[in-house]
Protein backbone atom coordinates (compact mmCIF):
# COMPACT_ATOMS: atom_id res chain seq x y z
CA UNK A 1 0.00 0.00 0.00
CA UNK A 2 1.37 3.13 -0.99
CA UNK A 3 2.33 5.35 2.14
CA UNK A 4 -0.66 8.39 1.18
CA UNK A 5 -3.57 5.32 0.95
CA UNK A 6 -2.01 3.90 4.55
CA UNK A 7 -1.55 7.66 6.08
CA UNK A 8 -5.55 7.83 5.34
CA UNK A 9 -6.04 4.24 7.04
CA UNK A 10 -4.04 5.45 9.97
CA UNK A 11 -6.39 8.89 10.28
CA UNK A 12 -9.69 6.63 9.78
CA UNK A 13 -8.67 4.10 12.32
CA UNK A 14 -7.44 7.40 14.52
CA UNK A 15 -11.28 9.49 14.08
CA UNK A 16 -12.69 6.18 15.16
CA UNK A 17 -10.90 5.64 17.84
CA UNK A 18 -11.54 9.26 19.20
CA UNK A 19 -14.82 9.31 18.63
CA UNK A 20 -15.62 5.94 20.18
CA UNK A 21 -13.71 6.62 23.45
CA UNK A 22 -12.31 10.05 23.59
CA UNK A 23 -9.31 11.44 22.55
CA UNK A 24 -8.07 11.34 26.24
CA UNK A 25 -8.35 7.55 26.35
CA UNK A 26 -7.30 6.61 23.10
CA UNK A 27 -3.17 5.27 23.14
CA UNK A 28 -1.14 5.56 19.72
CA UNK A 29 -0.83 1.77 20.53
CA UNK A 30 -4.57 1.03 20.23
CA UNK A 31 -4.21 3.10 16.94
CA UNK A 32 -1.36 1.32 15.97
CA UNK A 33 -3.43 -1.80 16.12
CA UNK A 34 -6.78 -0.85 14.51
CA UNK A 35 -4.78 0.42 11.48
CA UNK A 36 -2.47 -2.92 11.53
CA UNK A 37 0.83 -1.26 11.94
CA UNK A 38 3.40 -1.97 14.74
CA UNK A 39 4.25 1.47 16.60
CA UNK A 40 7.33 1.65 14.79
CA UNK A 41 5.41 1.82 11.48
CA UNK A 42 3.16 4.59 12.69
CA UNK A 43 5.76 6.81 13.22
CA UNK A 44 6.30 7.06 9.95
CA UNK A 45 3.28 8.26 9.26
CA UNK A 46 2.52 10.29 12.17
CA UNK A 47 5.01 11.98 15.01
CA UNK A 48 2.34 11.29 18.00
CA UNK A 49 -0.92 11.97 19.05
CA UNK A 50 -1.63 15.03 18.91
CA UNK A 51 -0.21 14.81 15.46
CA UNK A 52 -3.28 12.55 14.49
CA UNK A 53 -5.41 14.80 15.93
CA UNK A 54 -4.15 17.82 14.22
CA UNK A 55 -4.16 16.13 10.99
CA UNK A 56 -7.99 14.48 11.61
CA UNK A 57 -9.12 17.91 12.02
CA UNK A 58 -7.11 19.72 8.95
CA UNK A 59 -8.22 16.84 6.67
CA UNK A 60 -11.73 17.51 7.52
CA UNK A 61 -11.93 21.05 7.22
CA UNK A 62 -10.10 21.48 4.40
CA UNK A 63 -12.13 18.55 2.51
CA UNK A 64 -15.39 20.91 3.62
CA UNK A 65 -13.87 23.76 2.17
CA UNK A 66 -12.26 22.80 -0.65
CA UNK A 67 -15.86 21.46 -1.74
CA UNK A 68 -17.55 24.24 -0.08
CA UNK A 69 -15.32 26.32 -2.79
CA UNK A 70 -16.09 24.16 -5.61
CA UNK A 71 -19.88 24.11 -5.33
CA UNK A 72 -20.18 28.02 -4.78
CA UNK A 73 -18.24 28.62 -7.75
CA UNK A 74 -20.20 25.94 -10.33
CA UNK A 75 -23.32 26.57 -8.84
CA UNK A 76 -25.31 29.58 -10.57
CA UNK A 77 -27.24 31.25 -8.70
CA UNK A 78 -27.02 31.99 -4.78
CA UNK A 79 -30.28 29.99 -4.10
CA UNK A 80 -28.18 26.73 -5.78
CA UNK A 81 -25.03 27.88 -3.92
CA UNK A 82 -26.84 27.67 -0.45
CA UNK A 83 -28.54 24.58 -1.19
CA UNK A 84 -24.99 23.08 -2.65
CA UNK A 85 -23.43 24.11 0.92
CA UNK A 86 -25.71 22.23 2.54
CA UNK A 87 -25.24 19.14 0.63
CA UNK A 88 -21.38 19.35 0.43
CA UNK A 89 -21.14 19.71 4.42
CA UNK A 90 -23.64 16.86 5.12
CA UNK A 91 -22.01 14.81 2.32
CA UNK A 92 -19.26 14.89 4.61
CA UNK A 93 -20.29 13.73 7.80
CA UNK A 94 -22.20 11.09 6.26
CA UNK A 95 -18.53 9.82 4.77
CA UNK A 96 -16.80 10.38 7.65
CA UNK A 97 -19.48 11.00 10.71
CA UNK A 98 -16.34 10.11 13.34
CA UNK A 99 -14.13 12.94 12.08
CA UNK A 100 -17.18 15.44 12.45
CA UNK A 101 -16.97 14.35 16.35
CA UNK A 102 -13.44 14.98 16.29
CA UNK A 103 -13.62 18.04 15.00
CA UNK A 104 -16.63 19.40 17.18
CA UNK A 105 -15.94 17.74 20.10
CA UNK A 106 -11.54 16.94 20.83
CA UNK A 107 -10.29 19.95 18.92
CA UNK A 108 -9.91 22.00 22.08
CA UNK A 109 -7.37 19.45 23.27
CA UNK A 110 -4.70 20.77 20.77
CA UNK A 111 -1.98 22.79 21.37
CA UNK A 112 -2.12 26.65 20.45
CA UNK A 113 -0.46 26.63 17.23
CA UNK A 114 -2.47 23.69 15.66
CA UNK A 115 -5.67 24.90 17.04
CA UNK A 116 -5.20 28.64 15.95
CA UNK A 117 -4.37 27.08 12.48
CA UNK A 118 -7.61 24.85 12.50
CA UNK A 119 -9.56 27.87 13.33
CA UNK A 120 -8.19 29.59 10.69
CA UNK A 121 -9.95 27.45 8.36
CA UNK A 122 -12.87 27.49 10.23
CA UNK A 123 -12.88 30.95 9.81
CA UNK A 124 -12.46 31.16 6.06
CA UNK A 125 -15.67 28.23 5.34
CA UNK A 126 -17.74 30.86 7.63
CA UNK A 127 -16.42 34.05 5.65
CA UNK A 128 -17.45 31.45 2.82
CA UNK A 129 -20.94 30.49 4.20
CA UNK A 130 -21.81 34.46 5.50
CA UNK A 131 -20.45 36.18 1.84
CA UNK A 132 -22.96 33.57 -0.01
CA UNK A 133 -25.89 34.50 2.34
CA UNK A 134 -25.07 38.34 1.97
CA UNK A 135 -24.31 38.03 -1.82
CA UNK A 136 -28.21 36.28 -2.13
CA UNK A 137 -29.74 39.03 0.89
CA UNK A 138 -28.56 41.72 -2.12
CA UNK A 139 -30.38 39.79 -4.69
CA UNK A 140 -33.69 39.21 -2.65
CA UNK A 141 -33.33 35.65 -2.52
CA UNK A 142 -32.73 35.17 1.19
CA UNK A 143 -34.15 36.96 4.18
CA UNK A 144 -32.95 39.72 5.19
CA UNK A 145 -31.47 38.43 9.01
CA UNK A 146 -27.31 39.10 10.35
CA UNK A 147 -25.68 36.85 7.86
CA UNK A 148 -23.66 35.73 10.94
CA UNK A 149 -26.58 34.12 12.49
CA UNK A 150 -28.18 32.91 9.62
CA UNK A 151 -24.15 31.29 8.90
CA UNK A 152 -24.40 30.01 12.54
CA UNK A 153 -27.74 28.84 12.06
CA UNK A 154 -27.06 26.79 9.21
CA UNK A 155 -23.68 25.37 10.31
CA UNK A 156 -25.76 24.23 13.83
CA UNK A 157 -28.06 22.11 11.84
CA UNK A 158 -24.62 20.39 10.06
CA UNK A 159 -22.53 20.55 12.88
CA UNK A 160 -24.43 18.55 15.30
CA UNK A 161 -25.59 15.52 12.90
CA UNK A 162 -22.75 13.42 14.90
CA UNK A 163 -24.83 13.74 18.10
CA UNK A 164 -28.24 12.06 17.52
CA UNK A 165 -28.16 10.55 13.52
CA UNK A 166 -28.10 7.24 13.30
CA UNK A 167 -27.34 6.15 9.58
CA UNK A 168 -29.08 2.30 9.86
CA UNK A 169 -32.40 3.94 11.34
CA UNK A 170 -36.01 4.99 9.85
CA UNK A 171 -34.20 8.14 7.79
CA UNK A 172 -31.78 6.80 4.75
CA UNK A 173 -28.70 9.34 4.70
CA UNK A 174 -30.49 10.49 1.14
CA UNK A 175 -33.80 10.96 2.66
CA UNK A 176 -31.70 13.18 5.62
CA UNK A 177 -29.44 15.45 3.71
CA UNK A 178 -32.86 16.22 1.73
CA UNK A 179 -34.66 16.99 5.00
CA UNK A 180 -31.80 19.46 5.86
CA UNK A 181 -31.82 21.12 2.79
CA UNK A 182 -35.94 21.47 3.00
CA UNK A 183 -35.22 22.55 6.82
CA UNK A 184 -32.31 25.09 6.38
CA UNK A 185 -33.33 26.77 3.07
CA UNK A 186 -36.90 27.70 4.17
CA UNK A 187 -35.50 29.47 6.73
CA UNK A 188 -32.79 30.99 4.96
CA UNK A 189 -35.14 31.72 1.06
CA UNK A 190 -37.17 34.74 1.19
CA UNK A 191 -40.82 33.85 0.10
CA UNK A 192 -42.05 35.04 -2.63
CA UNK A 193 -42.75 38.56 -2.65
CA UNK A 194 -41.03 38.87 0.25
CA UNK A 195 -37.49 40.07 -0.67
CA UNK B 1 -30.57 35.41 52.27
CA UNK B 2 -33.12 32.33 52.68
CA UNK B 3 -31.53 28.66 51.76
CA UNK B 4 -33.01 28.74 48.80
CA UNK B 5 -32.20 32.11 47.20
CA UNK B 6 -28.23 31.26 48.50
CA UNK B 7 -28.43 28.05 46.70
CA UNK B 8 -29.32 29.73 43.39
CA UNK B 9 -26.57 31.88 43.91
CA UNK B 10 -24.22 29.08 44.81
CA UNK B 11 -25.55 27.80 41.12
CA UNK B 12 -24.94 30.52 39.33
CA UNK B 13 -21.31 31.06 40.77
CA UNK B 14 -20.70 27.42 39.80
CA UNK B 15 -21.85 27.05 36.42
CA UNK B 16 -19.90 30.71 35.48
CA UNK B 17 -16.95 28.93 36.77
CA UNK B 18 -17.69 25.41 34.66
CA UNK B 19 -18.43 27.61 31.68
CA UNK B 20 -15.39 29.55 32.00
CA UNK B 21 -12.35 27.30 32.90
CA UNK B 22 -14.29 23.55 32.49
CA UNK B 23 -16.10 20.78 35.34
CA UNK B 24 -12.52 19.42 35.56
CA UNK B 25 -10.76 22.43 36.19
CA UNK B 26 -12.77 24.21 38.89
CA UNK B 27 -11.98 23.54 42.26
CA UNK B 28 -15.44 23.16 45.34
CA UNK B 29 -12.95 26.00 46.66
CA UNK B 30 -13.68 28.64 44.09
CA UNK B 31 -17.30 28.08 44.03
CA UNK B 32 -17.30 29.08 47.80
CA UNK B 33 -15.35 31.88 46.95
CA UNK B 34 -17.13 33.45 44.07
CA UNK B 35 -20.57 32.64 46.26
CA UNK B 36 -19.10 34.16 49.00
CA UNK B 37 -19.64 31.26 51.19
CA UNK B 38 -16.56 29.55 53.27
CA UNK B 39 -16.57 25.89 52.39
CA UNK B 40 -18.14 24.37 54.84
CA UNK B 41 -21.01 27.19 54.72
CA UNK B 42 -21.01 25.77 51.12
CA UNK B 43 -21.46 22.09 51.83
CA UNK B 44 -24.85 23.16 53.70
CA UNK B 45 -26.59 23.87 50.01
CA UNK B 46 -24.57 21.00 47.98
CA UNK B 47 -22.92 17.29 48.60
CA UNK B 48 -20.15 18.07 46.39
CA UNK B 49 -18.97 19.17 43.11
CA UNK B 50 -20.80 16.38 41.19
CA UNK B 51 -23.83 17.58 43.10
CA UNK B 52 -22.94 20.82 41.48
CA UNK B 53 -23.30 19.51 38.04
CA UNK B 54 -26.14 17.51 38.29
CA UNK B 55 -28.11 20.73 40.18
CA UNK B 56 -27.06 22.84 37.31
CA UNK B 57 -27.77 20.21 34.70
CA UNK B 58 -31.27 19.87 36.13
CA UNK B 59 -32.49 22.74 36.78
CA UNK B 60 -31.38 24.17 33.12
CA UNK B 61 -33.33 21.30 32.01
CA UNK B 62 -36.30 21.34 34.55
CA UNK B 63 -36.50 25.12 33.57
CA UNK B 64 -36.71 24.59 29.92
CA UNK B 65 -39.36 22.06 29.97
CA UNK B 66 -41.69 23.62 32.61
CA UNK B 67 -41.20 26.95 30.14
CA UNK B 68 -41.98 25.00 26.95
CA UNK B 69 -44.71 23.41 28.41
CA UNK B 70 -46.93 26.54 29.60
CA UNK B 71 -46.37 27.80 26.00
CA UNK B 72 -47.50 24.58 24.72
CA UNK B 73 -50.50 24.74 27.09
CA UNK B 74 -51.19 28.16 26.16
CA UNK B 75 -50.50 28.79 22.35
CA UNK B 76 -53.64 28.74 20.30
CA UNK B 77 -52.22 26.14 17.34
CA UNK B 78 -49.24 24.30 16.06
CA UNK B 79 -47.16 27.22 14.85
CA UNK B 80 -47.82 29.17 17.39
CA UNK B 81 -47.04 26.60 19.71
CA UNK B 82 -43.69 25.98 17.72
CA UNK B 83 -42.58 29.67 18.15
CA UNK B 84 -43.56 29.43 21.48
CA UNK B 85 -41.17 26.84 22.59
CA UNK B 86 -38.46 28.36 19.98
CA UNK B 87 -38.79 32.05 22.22
CA UNK B 88 -39.09 29.97 25.77
CA UNK B 89 -35.13 28.11 24.77
CA UNK B 90 -33.79 31.12 23.28
CA UNK B 91 -34.54 33.23 26.39
CA UNK B 92 -33.40 30.76 29.01
CA UNK B 93 -30.31 30.84 27.17
CA UNK B 94 -30.13 34.84 27.46
CA UNK B 95 -30.51 34.92 31.39
CA UNK B 96 -28.31 32.08 32.04
CA UNK B 97 -25.71 31.49 28.89
CA UNK B 98 -23.64 29.48 31.40
CA UNK B 99 -26.11 26.85 32.18
CA UNK B 100 -25.82 26.35 28.66
CA UNK B 101 -22.46 25.26 28.34
CA UNK B 102 -22.14 23.43 31.34
CA UNK B 103 -25.46 21.59 29.82
CA UNK B 104 -24.60 20.43 26.08
CA UNK B 105 -20.30 20.26 27.27
CA UNK B 106 -20.05 18.79 30.76
CA UNK B 107 -23.06 17.00 31.18
CA UNK B 108 -21.19 13.70 30.26
CA UNK B 109 -18.95 14.23 33.22
CA UNK B 110 -21.91 12.84 35.88
CA UNK B 111 -21.88 9.48 36.91
CA UNK B 112 -24.28 6.55 35.20
CA UNK B 113 -27.58 7.74 37.30
CA UNK B 114 -27.60 11.25 37.50
CA UNK B 115 -26.58 11.28 33.92
CA UNK B 116 -29.43 8.95 32.98
CA UNK B 117 -31.76 11.29 35.15
CA UNK B 118 -30.64 14.36 33.01
CA UNK B 119 -31.15 12.57 29.71
CA UNK B 120 -34.72 11.45 30.69
CA UNK B 121 -35.94 15.37 30.63
CA UNK B 122 -34.26 15.59 27.62
CA UNK B 123 -35.81 12.47 26.01
CA UNK B 124 -38.84 14.30 27.76
CA UNK B 125 -38.38 17.85 26.05
CA UNK B 126 -37.66 16.33 22.82
CA UNK B 127 -40.59 14.43 22.96
CA UNK B 128 -42.35 17.15 23.26
CA UNK B 129 -41.22 19.55 20.41
CA UNK B 130 -41.09 16.71 18.48
CA UNK B 131 -45.03 15.86 18.86
CA UNK B 132 -46.13 19.32 18.29
CA UNK B 133 -44.24 19.53 15.38
CA UNK B 134 -46.41 16.13 14.56
CA UNK B 135 -49.20 17.67 15.43
CA UNK B 136 -48.55 20.70 13.06
CA UNK B 137 -48.12 18.68 10.16
CA UNK B 138 -51.11 16.67 10.92
CA UNK B 139 -52.74 19.91 10.02
CA UNK B 140 -50.62 20.71 6.52
CA UNK B 141 -49.35 23.84 9.07
CA UNK B 142 -45.97 21.99 8.78
CA UNK B 143 -43.68 20.84 6.20
CA UNK B 144 -43.61 16.77 5.99
CA UNK B 145 -40.25 16.05 7.06
CA UNK B 146 -39.27 13.31 9.45
CA UNK B 147 -40.54 14.68 13.03
CA UNK B 148 -36.94 13.56 15.05
CA UNK B 149 -35.12 15.57 12.09
CA UNK B 150 -37.13 18.93 12.19
CA UNK B 151 -37.04 18.46 16.00
CA UNK B 152 -33.17 17.95 16.16
CA UNK B 153 -32.35 20.87 13.61
CA UNK B 154 -34.64 23.49 15.78
CA UNK B 155 -32.68 22.24 18.71
CA UNK B 156 -29.69 22.29 17.29
CA UNK B 157 -29.98 26.52 16.42
CA UNK B 158 -30.94 27.06 20.02
CA UNK B 159 -27.90 24.59 21.92
CA UNK B 160 -25.21 26.11 20.06
CA UNK B 161 -25.86 29.76 20.62
CA UNK B 162 -23.19 29.76 23.64
CA UNK B 163 -20.87 28.67 20.80
CA UNK B 164 -20.55 31.59 18.88
CA UNK B 165 -23.06 33.87 19.94
CA UNK B 166 -21.82 37.44 21.94
CA UNK B 167 -24.99 39.45 23.62
CA UNK B 168 -22.52 42.52 23.75
CA UNK B 169 -21.86 42.28 19.58
CA UNK B 170 -23.99 43.96 17.09
CA UNK B 171 -27.21 41.67 17.45
CA UNK B 172 -28.73 42.65 20.82
CA UNK B 173 -30.60 39.52 22.19
CA UNK B 174 -33.99 40.53 21.32
CA UNK B 175 -33.58 40.55 17.62
CA UNK B 176 -31.42 37.21 18.04
CA UNK B 177 -34.58 35.86 19.17
CA UNK B 178 -36.23 37.44 16.75
CA UNK B 179 -33.94 36.23 14.05
CA UNK B 180 -33.65 32.49 15.13
CA UNK B 181 -37.62 32.61 15.24
CA UNK B 182 -37.56 33.55 11.51
CA UNK B 183 -34.87 31.07 10.24
CA UNK B 184 -36.61 27.88 12.59
CA UNK B 185 -39.85 28.71 11.63
CA UNK B 186 -39.14 29.75 8.02
CA UNK B 187 -37.58 25.82 7.51
CA UNK B 188 -40.60 24.10 9.43
CA UNK B 189 -43.60 26.26 8.16
CA UNK B 190 -45.22 24.34 4.81
CA UNK B 191 -45.82 27.82 2.32
CA UNK B 192 -48.96 28.67 1.01
CA UNK B 193 -50.64 26.07 -1.44
CA UNK B 194 -47.94 23.76 0.03
CA UNK B 195 -49.42 21.76 2.82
Amino acid sequence: MARAAKGDEVLDSAAALFAANGFAATSVREVADRAQLTKAGLYYHIRGKEDLLYSICAHSIETILAGARRAVAEAADPRSRIRALIRNHAAFFERHPDNLTVLTRDMNALSDEPRAAIRKLERDYLALIRGTIAEGQKTGMIRRVDPSVAAFTLLAALNTLNLWYKPRGKVKPAALIDQLETLVTGGLFAAAGEG
